[in-house]
């Protein structure tokens, strides 16, 4: 079986199920026999109880290894002038990746997780990059970059609805290749500003609410970017589906995490979200299937506003909260010692009675 | 060479050498060379500078594997009744701790870290529990528990400093024994009661600023807690130096912390602090040493809001925000994961010259 046969975006999407509401009551149950006070290890015990409701099993598994997908793909919205970056650094990246040498690739070496390069949607030829063949590196490339969102829809529903499938490939192959978590992971050269604008629309914020600095621009450009995102949220019609919104203003790689984050849920691993990028695909995840999100963790707040947006959104609690805006699932990846350490806990300790300590 | 012959605590504070600005520009510097924007890492840069400048060397060594040292005393406070836990609990904690069964030793065990348990003054007869003789439990009781803190001196000066030399001992002997990064440790029924009056005296805030709610207590006995800190902490002369306030005030672990704290960094590792009892510890380090505090990372961000007090007057920010308050050092092992990061970030990642990646 290759890759490409392990179930649509649809098939994933209908086999999600609920949380397992009996084993999160025995997690519960079980901290408060565990030795310490009630409630002293604050949210290593809602972790804990959470990896028991995604996986049916109290004490959860051990959500090791974990696998991060790393979704690289690039936006026609460059044409604006949104970032100083060119439009070949995201290929050049995913050259980086593949290679080893980039931040994402260190904290994963360091969690002991993989790490998954998925071209979904790079403009520039990674041959001519000399980006050799490698069994990390997935090469499905649903077009060549986005067009302009500020003139027009970024890509067909068509291809949205494909970079989804990809995402959701890519899930149900890591997690059958024995991944027990799934991290999220971003590149693409212009993305913070197709997050902006998923965000806006989804979660009805304004512009200027969650359009950041990316990788850090000045003033003037962040004000030119704003008006990009605003003018292209009000293109959306109200009450658009999540795929026409990720086809009206998303991007390939936001559509592929949408897709790998549903269909991560629906194998009930965890799913480790990272930053902006990641936000844009659980909110396009969650607009289409409520039921994902208890499944999905949020690795860190990023100090893109559009992050902290989405947080507020969802109602979801960050685990980390470390200043980072790098993407790539560098911040999610950070988490995974927390998670980890949440279900060691359960598994791990001594109650009062087997310790023989005074309650 | 036993680690008593390791030296005592005057030693230590007099090797105390300040930190390598010279490695901590060097770092600074080459984070900028890493292919990342600008910043993007957060706090992983700024750790990553740190640990440069206490080791002196950019990269920094990777500080693996850590050690955590569990100081565990008694309180003659315990009688006023700040606290629903009686005082047998502190040796059964013991007990729990060498066999392997606590939180911090599922923490350490996920994080590579050996746990080291130092009955400094526990006032429960070890043996008859059952204890096991065994090299990681460190029998360095200096008495039974302190007196009342309410009624006069928790301890003389002489059993402060003796408290204080037993944890700078116990420094030098993990450093010795290949500890890279020190986790500060701390187990001692009513501890949280002599944390917060050392915490009111070394920063001037007032009782009820700094006396929380410990393992978890009502309304009235807080009330009663706070009225015991205030009456004890008004006894203290002004301008008490440290061992003074330890002696009054404080608690055995408290000095051993202390000490462990200001041998660690004499040693040139980085000290990982944990919450509130650490902090009293801390506070009295810093109070007697000032050239320790760029060698201490704060692990985490304890509930106590003693905790809080202590990061704020000492200018700490902390690694990890996870509504902790067990202590044990709980918190802090969760902050290697990260420290660990920091440094293999900078010792890992390509540049933008290596990777060929547009600046």
């Amino acid at each position: 079986m290759t890759d490409h046969d392990t179930g649509t975006y649809a098939t994933r999407a209908a086999a999600l199920e609920p949380i397992n509401e009996s084993a999160e009551a025995s997690a519960r149950a079980h901290h408060d026999r565990l030795t310490k006070p009630r409630g002293s290890l604050g949210r290593l015990e809602s972790l804990g109880i959470q990896l028991a409701a995604i996986s049916g099993e109290d004490p959860p598994p051990i959500p090791t290894p974990a696998a991060v997908a790393v979704f690289a793909a690039d936006h026609g919205v460059l044409a604006e002038g949104v970032t100083p970056w060119p439009q070949e650094v995201t290929a050049q990246m995913v050259a980086n990746f593949v290679a080893g040498g980039a931040a994402i690739n260190v904290l994963a070496r360091q969690m002991g997780a993989t790490v998954t390069v998925v071209d979904v949607g790079v403009a520039t030829d990674l041959d001519a990059l000399g980006i050799p063949d490698v069994p990390h590196l997935l090469r499905r490339r649903v077009r060549s970059g986005t067009d302009n969102l500020a003139a027009g829809a970024a890509m067909s529903i068509e291809h949205a609805t494909a970079a989804r499938d990809v995402g959701a490939a890519v899930a149900t192959q890591l997690v059958e290749g024995g991944a027990r978590a799934l991290v999220t992971g971003d590149m693409g050269i212009g993305n913070t500003t197709a997050s902006a604008a998923v965000i806006a629309v989804l979660t009805g914020q304004p512009a200027h609410k969650v359009t950041g600095r990316g990788t850090g621009i000045d003033d003037a450009m962040l004000a030119r970017k704003t008006e990009v995102v605003a003018q292209a949220v009000a293109r959306v019609p109200a009450g658009a589906d999540a795929a026409t919104v990720l086809a009206e203003v998303g991007g390939l790689e936001i559509a592929a995490l949408a897709g790998f984050i549903v269909a991560g849920a629906s194998h009930r691993v965890p799913v480790v979200v990272d930053g902006v990028i990641a936000g844009a695909g659980v909110l396009a995840a969650h607009a289409d299937c409520p039921a994902v999100l208890p499944y999905v963790l949020a690795g860190h707040r990023s100090t893109e506003p559009g992050a902290t947006a989405v947080l507020d959104h969802l109602g979801l609690e960050p685990v980390i909260d470390l200043g980072l805006r790098l993407g790539e699932g560098s911040g999610a990846c950070l988490a995974l010692g927390p998670l980890e350490a949440a279900a060691r806990i359960l598994r791990e300790m001594a109650t009062f009675e087997s310790a023989g300590v005074s309650e």
